[in-house]
């Protein structure tokens, strides 16, 4: 997929050839180029041809600093500095209330798996899901695990679905990039069946955020702020105890 | 891990904090800025800090191209243009006669499982693998599939140990991007336990590789060049038949 933001060229990814208006807005937002749907003028996708042109309400953006953004955030984890500022810290920290049945989480995780089709016939991809405490309310896959998360939360932001308060579920390992999306798209909690990564932990810890691994059956590790993931009789969501 | 090229902070990554120097070289390597040990002229890796210093001997890329360069290839198959070219492909295409026998697969995926130690405490790493036709040659373990794989073919660039007529194996699906890491280290043949995609499945038709899938026991799928992959009786090896 190609990205035009404003008609400049602005990221070329791999990814699998569906809902590309959600993926290109959930990049756009990974990326700190917009904050929400207000920012979002128009979305044109050509899925075909893989092509996606987003165009802002306030270009206020010039190419020059576009191309300086694009070649500090190369992808792959190579953009994880600014993370390590204070601001940066502050500004991701996780202040939610939110909580959620430890029993919700094998019957999240059956659904998940069903929901997995593409999965199922190719082995291939990675799925995730933005969710409520009982139900999924967007679910997607793709190529990449990254890209996967993208196109769920930028789904989301098109469909006006907040993801405050709603718990991220992936297919894949939670690095500390994932870790990171999770936060900007300030979802308290976020659950993987796989392994989560040293690093994804210690941000998790610090940003306030509930980190479930290994999630397989009516099996998990919580790896921090536990608190919000409840038995029996605890109030559920984000109504204050 | 940051990466400074003839005292250029080339790139920057995450990684599995462990042969950083293998990392480094495997990774110029990939990215086309060495072609062998005789571009290099000294390595150094500060493991504990997380940086490598590499010296060629022909410093003959201005840092613009270096810039350049990195802002193309940003990781994550978005520089994939490149191999779409003419050029490239006749360049990567493989004329190795190389063959390995069907029996030998579930050998080397059995050792291969064996080696991965840091898989089994963790379940969050990837391991590749540079095999001959009966045993393992070099290994490593990474937290990226990427990386696992620049890790094994930077080794062999600086152990002397040639990459040619050697089958890749890898724990990570087989995207056109490791596709490409195999094709440029002219190893003709390609195994994973995990899925292929479409477009290296295309890329390894074309190139003239052999790509192996799902070898899971004794079981796999040969997707490209099955010739190359041969019963008892058949000379096995770069051995002309």
């Amino acid at each position: 997929m190609t990205i035009f933001l404003d008609d400049i060229e602005f990221a070329n990814m791999m990814c699998s050839p569906k809902d590309l208006d959600s993926l290109a807005v959930g990049f756009l937002f990974a990326e700190g180029l917009i904050r929400g749907k207000k920012d979002i003028k128009k979305v044109i996708a050509d899925e075909k041809d893989g092509v996606v042109w987003v165009e802002l309400r306030k270009p206020n953006k010039p190419p020059e600093n576009l191309i300086a953004r694009r070649f500090i955030t190369t992808g792959c984890g190579k953009g994880l500095t600014f993370v390590d500022t204070e601001k940066n810290n502050m500004l991701l920290r996780s202040k939610s209330m939110f909580k959620v049945r430890v029993a919700s989480i094998p019957i999240l995780m059956k659904e998940f798996h069903r929901k997995s089709r593409l999965y199922k016939l190719t082995g291939g991809v990675h799925s995730a899901a933005i969710c409520g405490t009982r139900r999924i309310l967007v679910f997607n896959e793709d190529v990449g695990r990254h890209s996967a998360i993208d196109k769920v939360v930028g789904e989301c932001i098109l469909k006006g679905i907040k993801t405050n308060d709603r718990i991220m579920v992936t297919s894949g390992r939670i690095s500390s990039e994932i870790l990171v999306k999770a936060a900007r798209s300030r979802t308290p909690v976020i659950i993987s069946k796989s392994a989560p990564t040293d690093l994804a932990v210690r941000l998790a810890t610090d940003f306030g955020i509930t980190l479930v691994g290994f999630a397989r059956g009516s099996r998990m590790n919580i790896y921090s702020n536990s608190w919000r993931v409840v038995t029996e009789g605890h109030r559920i969501g984000s109504e204050r105890a």
